[in-house]
């Protein structure tokens, strides 16, 4: 597969998943893509944990009450620690958004499937920290984000999403090519 | 390439470009790489402008004064809504970042390099909101980074990163695999 086929087969994955392990060594691939991500000034800002050992899978799993991605027998959480990259700046956001894009793309990749769950577990609930907790995470790291990994065991959907002609443009906005 | 070739390829590339037009497909292609990228309940919150007229290039450039960037005979400016996903929550830092991510990675498959140039035109002295009036960009929209496009004419070099076991692990915080 290409990059550019990944980049358009992947999809936001909310149904079941097979009940087959993923392999430590693709939880690694795909952990390493994205450690590969750039980061602000190079402050590596993001950290990773796979988790595949199914009582540790079953606690979080009750922890975010979500059902669907509960069925994946992996998942691969995302700890951001908001460290400066110059002056005030942070861009931590910035860079575990550029590893979870890559991560996405290597499960299409490897023949799996994910979603990006963030806002489920960084509410006011602070479900993230729950998971942390249970993870051994420190305080300094928020557990930002996690990807169910898993194979896909029905169909997927693609978001449905604006013509190209009304979000890209060249030399300048809005123009006509 | 596969992508995870594609991902490891990557680099952040701060060289000069050679004088060779990119042409318009590949900026598209490039730009449908970004769109395709996830965001935040599918808000689609970023845009895209490439530019390769040659003198709205010189107007840009002499905006940004950073000097191998200029080389470049092509730039994307990505442009960011700050929309409300749910509530009072929006995602719009991440669904650039998956975009501007996806842009990277398509850039590297298609034979081009790239940099991720953000903090410098993002800052006080707000050099984003001068290339958005030159563009024409309308108030409601940041532009929040640009990304020259270009063959390298010079060697790539690599950032060092911190060992795979110092940020990531399997089933627990800094634990052993």
């Amino acid at each position: 597969m290409t990059t550019l086929e990944a980049i358009k087969n992947r999809t936001s994955y909310r149904g079941i998943f097979e009940d087959t392990a993923v392999p430590r060594e693709d939880l690694r691939k795909i952990m390493e893509a994205g450690l590969a991500a750039p980061s602000g000034c190079n402050t590596q800002t993001t950290s990773l944990i796979a988790v595949d050992e199914p009582q540790l899978l079953r606690r979080l799993n009750e922890v975010t009450e979500l059902e669907t991605p509960a069925t994946a027998t992996a998942m691969i959480c995302v700890l951001a620690q908001k460290l400066i990259a110059y002056r005030d700046r942070s861009f931590y956001v910035q860079d575990y958004s550029a590893a979870i894009q890559n991560m996405l793309l290597a499960i299409v990749e490897l023949g799996y499937q994910s979603c990006w769950y963030e806002g489920q577990i960084t509410d006011e609930d602070k479900i993230g920290r729950k998971m942390a907790d249970i993870l051994g995470v420190p305080e300094e790291y928020e557990l930002v984000c996690f990807l169910p990994v898993g194979i896909a065991a029905e169909s997927l959907n693609y978001a449905v999403k604006m013509p190209f002609e009304q979000r890209a443009w060249f030399n300048g906005f809005g123009a006509k090519s």
